[in-house]
């Protein structure tokens, strides 16, 4: 969809990524080859992640300070863990030009609003976006250009926000190949609790009790995991510290969730003791359906095993 | 691996494969590619079935009458659901020949072992098996014949078996690619409760759960599915026929497993309302680990998100 791409007008004059691991990274890359931004800068305090960042030459300009990097930035997002968008934020804030956009990518968006809000300033426009992206990969070489293409990007504008900045925004991550959809942070919140942050959760969850089983070695798990188990540490393969900051920072959202999950896995439990084979087979073949509607959606891939190589 | 395989003499004359859906159809379609057996007999009572493995021809004979498919069968793989063991085995036991051998390639192995042992005669060698192998897809269609190749085949072969015959059967799938363990039938069952059916279970139940949100639309989980979500939908769109009778065959491993990771999420869950940053970063580096030696083993992608197209 992007291949007309590079004859478009850039969106903005100068990007600004602030952290370089896989999606400040994939950003990066993206603008470059879709032509999103004029000027692409990154900023990481990591100097070993900046230093990878820079032999990769995925950006224009490289800076190990946050402030010093924004200036005359048109564009600002903070790709950083949810638990550390205050900070940056704090920092930055008497930096920024006066009609810039600040956003970001976290997974979690109503604790970002209100931690950001108080801190730019008001001739600063703040529109918090998560482009809903990603693999289990960390660090800046794990990134690519066409990571968001084909993706959604939910962007949770605050009221009242300037109607041109969320254009303009909007039209950023359309360059990069995504569609654009905006809704509330608090909604955002409930709606990835139970599309992505309860799904790492129990992955996580999953791989744990499987390592700490007595009576199967760990041996056994890793040879036989190719009996569903797999598919579940790849999710629980990703970066410990990005979600255990999505957790703390969307807890009530993620408790409800995950109260409903616990209500049904207690039924599911209920009729295998019971040997209820009818309750089974009905939630078993409803599951299918929603698989399908993924696919057709073009969310997923259709060859089977994910197109894993056999 | 299965280069050399071509030159191999076949292991055994006349194979015979009762069920001719993803996992019956790609042992004939292996057996037949890497020249396992001399011929190859597929049965199967449904003719919509047996009718399309015969337009695929990946067999040499067919039947829908699986007393007659079994007549001077050297070996017999019933590829039926679990549940339908008992009556497949019941059916055939009087047409098998002195010195043959019945295996099956069931998902839980000691409820059959239980129901055929009464049922097939001393003078036939009943090895149950567990191709640890398979995809979320269904039908003769479905299969094919590297489904096996690196993959690990589990014999549970009850006391005092023939050694010949066990020698035989492991012969066989080691020429369709396999790598042959074997342990009783229990013990596979209590391996198999945590490397595949409680992951079953928990895709299963979660794209339920998110199924029947009021707050969260359809189209929102479906949307937004690329959050962790989708990964679960794979395995829950699996036979739910085969995985009722899972369920109901091996309750006890299931229940035993299934109580441990509700036990685990409870805790996970109250580090998430206590906020315990430390607990959840503890467990989530600690996962990372396990991911790692399976792709070690080779047992699945090192590519990032199992290789799926971007």
């Amino acid at each position: 969809m992007n291949d007309i791409a590079n004859s478009k007008a850039a969106v903005v004059d100068k990007l600004v990524i602030i952290g370089a691991g896989l999606i400040g990274s994939s950003v990066a890359r993206a603008a470059k080859q879709y032509c999103a931004a004029k000027s692409i800068i990154i900023a990481d305090q990591n100097k070993a992640v900046l230093d990878e960042a820079q032999a990769l030459a995925i950006a224009d300009g490289y800076f190990d300070d946050a402030g010093e990097a924004v200036q005359d930035a048109d564009l600002v997002i903070l790709a950083v863990p949810v638990g550390a968008m205050a900070s940056v934020g704090e920092y930055i804030a008497a930096h920024l030009k006066s009609g810039s956009i600040v956003s970001d990518v976290g997974s979690v968006k109503n604790s970002v609003l209100l931690a950001l809000a108080p801190i730019i300033s008001d001739h600063v426009h703040l529109i918090p976006g998560h482009p809903v992206a990603g693999t289990e990969k960390s660090g800046p070489s794990a990134g690519f250009a066409s990571l968001f293409d084909g993706r959604w990007c939910i962007l949770t504008p605050p009221d009242g926000v300037d109607a041109a900045a969320c254009s303009t925004l909007k039209a950023f991550w359309e360059q990069l190949g995504s569609t654009v959809e905006v809704m509330s942070a608090p909604h955002h919140d409930l709606v990835l609790a139970i599309t992505s942050h309860v799904p790492h959760l129990i992955a996580y969850n999953i791989v744990g009790t499987a390592n700490d089983l007595e009576t199967v070695t760990r041996s056994e798990v890793i040879k036989y995991s190719a009996g569903g188990f797999r598919d579940f540490t790849r999710i629980a393969a990703s970066d410990p510290t990005m979600w255990r900051d999505v957790f703390l920072n969307n807890k009530e959202a993620v408790l409800e969730m995950l109260g409903r999950f616990s209500e049904d896995l207690t039924a599911l439990q209920r009729a295998i003791r019971w040997e209820d084979g009818d309750a089974l087979f009905e939630l078993f073949s409803r599951t299918r359906e929603i698989r399908r509607s993924i696919i057709d959606a073009g969310q997923d891939e259709n060859a089977p095993d994910f197109g894993r190589k056999h």
